[in-house]
């Protein structure tokens, strides 16, 4: 794991980000439970990762208060030791190189306007009326197409695609494959053919959102496509036009959200779920992995749908039957009825 | 939203598109009903969006007949409102600029010939013995690999790959990160690991096909893997080795077509589909969003499969019980038997 | 399809691959049953291809023995064919023509190391540190992010993107569009707000991989991401970070992984396949298509979920009734246990 030179003591930890410090360390790096060794700090948070804690060799460990007595070593005591790991990490980080200026190799249309802070890698294309602005950095290859911005400090990882028409806001995030203002899937069809709507509007991300590799995000039909600020998008994930997206909430990969949906603020969209067009969904809306949602969801909470995996000898017994299943239900509530003991189930 | 600076009256409208124009308007934009403003034309053709029109600001509204008497504006009456829209939005596309001829940063193999009428972008890169025909657009970063063809008046956006024995037919459309030609996944275990089995395949796609954003269809392995004329697919799809699809069909995003399927003309495949290798699908079969397709369909008509979404506190205890959903039928009609009232509903 | 110019009897090939040559041909290409023509060796391994054979012009056909008596024309036989075909074909994919050297257009850093026997394609990006093993093909448009390595006999197709701390082993193959080494989805909310976790680890790769178009594997956040050898992964996979997956496990397009999960060696995960994070699945798991893990699997043997695809309208009624599968299953049991004649199947 990349480590820089800086050393800091338990304390300095401890004090620089609010946590208790228990021992005394030096760190100068991070590590997993089980991978640390001597200056390296790891971190307790999901209780799966318990049993690692007797046996880490880690120089200390950042915990909660009830799991301190189990630690070896020096602890640092936190609230939410994956927030304060997430912090002290960062200051680990290696610093990126990115060069102020221009590469040689990169193509830009006269009429873009770049701020002297960018900086712009190689092998990019900046297409017309392109506005880049200070500390925004693009990393090689990426394309920046027509009356597009990218905002102060935000970064394109790499090969990030901005079609036309989107709008950075700042300190995005964008990682490599992303395709981000290409058409949305509108077609109309008439005497036996596909005619294409056109695709007019645009892609507006708000500040702080992360948008992963390989993930599209088609520009609005009419209006833009929306993403509220600090939104974190996972890789492959597939977003069509018009959609909104509320403040704050975090998809998972794989997901696809198909047009016009609304999402709300706070929601945590898990992997490969799937929300079909025209609905809303309100804020703080827990999907569970690979659940469908077809109609709008107007009370938070978490939401499931599927069935448990087996093995496909007894799956296939089971699932032939729910072939059947609304014939089965009929006769269970008609024997109840004749049995005169009982209501329909599904009037309650 | 762009809009161009021609001004077209509804009349004019009306005449050109075989509408029905009552009242008088100039229109020099498109927008959505709750967005439209002065000179701005808005549609009505989804019913959930009836209830914004009676507050619509719109200066002129296209419709069906029976939600003209609404309208609180000048309106264009069309059977199909939709199509209607896609015609008359067509005008104020604004015009997008490229530029015959070959970008100085593109790099081409000699052996490939490219109309004098095509246009290459910038940081493109063109293969041995490739074809682009006239009219042809690559735009920047587009990779054409040994042997692909781009038929007369095609797109390639930007950051398309061909790799390789890719024809595309006319007016081809393909969105950024695209993969065509990629080896399908093909492999045979022999003691213990697996060969590749060679893909020796091509890809064809007819004309009038629109292909999204980070979609794959791969090359085939022996035959062509094949798009009949006029199919759309959006994005983040994956078509694998030899699928066929027949004309007019329309793939939604994230769907996922496994090799050597046949899908036949005028199918429509939700989002996220899935359907499984060596079947056949014949016309005119829509396919709801999600749903897993493991045996040929060879009736006409709408298909699903998947459960309803619930709060995961009631999932949990249905799910669970499709666990047991073979021995629970089994006891439903031994008790039906014993009844002696009713046969088995999986032998009607 | 494509064939070099080399011809070979039956009885060579017979010789050269174990097997057994019944009759006498001179091939010079391979195609599929139905369309193989003069000198075209085709093959048999799938029984639904079965009715096929006596109807092919094939000159020569690879079959299993007890096929061999329906074959029109001479036959190899092999205890598996597929193998068999897969290794004759081989003789006739075309020779993939990359130079040796740097290509004019790329982009190097100095510090980087690449073999005189590798080869960079045009418009290639290698970043600092980068090593380059020899016989490496990178294909045009590829990215090679700070401090990766590409091992000896590696490909690149085209547009491949290595983020940084890769490390690929031997002969790997990796299609376009895949992206290896992006951040992976590390988040923590911290007073409302999404706080980003350093993602520090690398991806490691090992020998005779594969990995397909558009497919993402993550960075780990400390650890590393793993493949072991003989990995072969399909297009548009997701594999999330710190995940390990054993070697020669198939992973089909599609699927998903998220962080932390570990598979084991010989698995076959179907298309569309999600699995989510923290948990163990053993050596030797099939699992078919679309199926979705949420627990830890300790036996090897064949998994699924999910419910058929049924009709839309008599679907939309058994879907209403799973609503309700807990209480029906609490009317059976509980008519059974009025009969006094069974025991809960929960139970059993």
């Amino acid at each position: 794991m990349a480590a820089a030179n800086a050393y800091y003591s338990l304390a300095e930890l401890a004090e620089r980000f609010g946590l208790q410090a228990r021992g005394i360390a030096r760190i100068h790096g991070v590590a997993t439970l089980s991978r640390a060794g001597q200056g390296e700090l790891a971190f307790l948070a999901n209780p799966l990762y318990r049993k690692e804690l007797a046996g880490s060799s880690a120089a200390a460990v950042i915990l909660r208060e009830e799991d301190a007595a189990l630690a070896p070593c020096p602890v640092l005591v936190a609230r939410d030791p994956y927030v304060a790991f997430a912090r002290i990490a960062a200051l680990f980080e290696p610093a990126t190189e990115s060069t102020r200026g221009i590469h040689a190799s990169a193509v830009i249309d006269p009429s873009a306007q770049i701020a002297d802070t960018a900086s712009i890698g190689p092998l990019c294309q900046i297409g017309p009326h392109v506005r880049i602005e200070s500390g925004a950095v693009l990393g090689p290859g990426c394309i920046v197409g027509a009356g597009c911005t990218v905002g102060e400090g935000s970064v394109l990882v790499a090969r990030v695609t901005l079609v036309t028409s989107v709008c950075l806001g700042k300190r995005v995030r964008i990682h490599p494959g992303a395709v981000l203002g290409a058409d949305g899937f509108g077609l109309a069809m008439e005497a036996g053919q596909w005619i294409k709507v056109p695709q007019l509007g645009g892609v507006v991300v708000g500040d702080d959102c992360e948008i992963g590799a390989n993930t599209c995000i088609d520009r609005g039909a009419l209006d833009d496509t929306r993403l509220g600020e600090d939104v974190r998008i996972d890789n492959l994930v597939q977003i069509g036009h018009n959609v909104q997206i509320g403040a704050h909430t975090a998809v998972a990969g794989c997901a696809a959200i198909a047009g016009s949906a609304r999402i709300g603020r706070y929601c945590l969209i898990g992997g490969g779920v799937g929300i079909v067009g025209h609905l809303s969904i309100c804020d703080k809306v827990i999907l569970t992995a690979r659940s469908l949602v077809t109609h709008s969801i107007d009370q938070p909470g978490q939401y499931s749908s599927g069935v448990p995996l087996q093995e496909s000898r007894r799956w296939r017994r089971n699932a032939a039957r729910f072939r059947q299943l609304d014939e089965l239900a009929r006769r269970v509530l008609k024997d109840a009825r004749n049995n005169n003991n009982d209501k329909d189930p599904s009037s309650s």
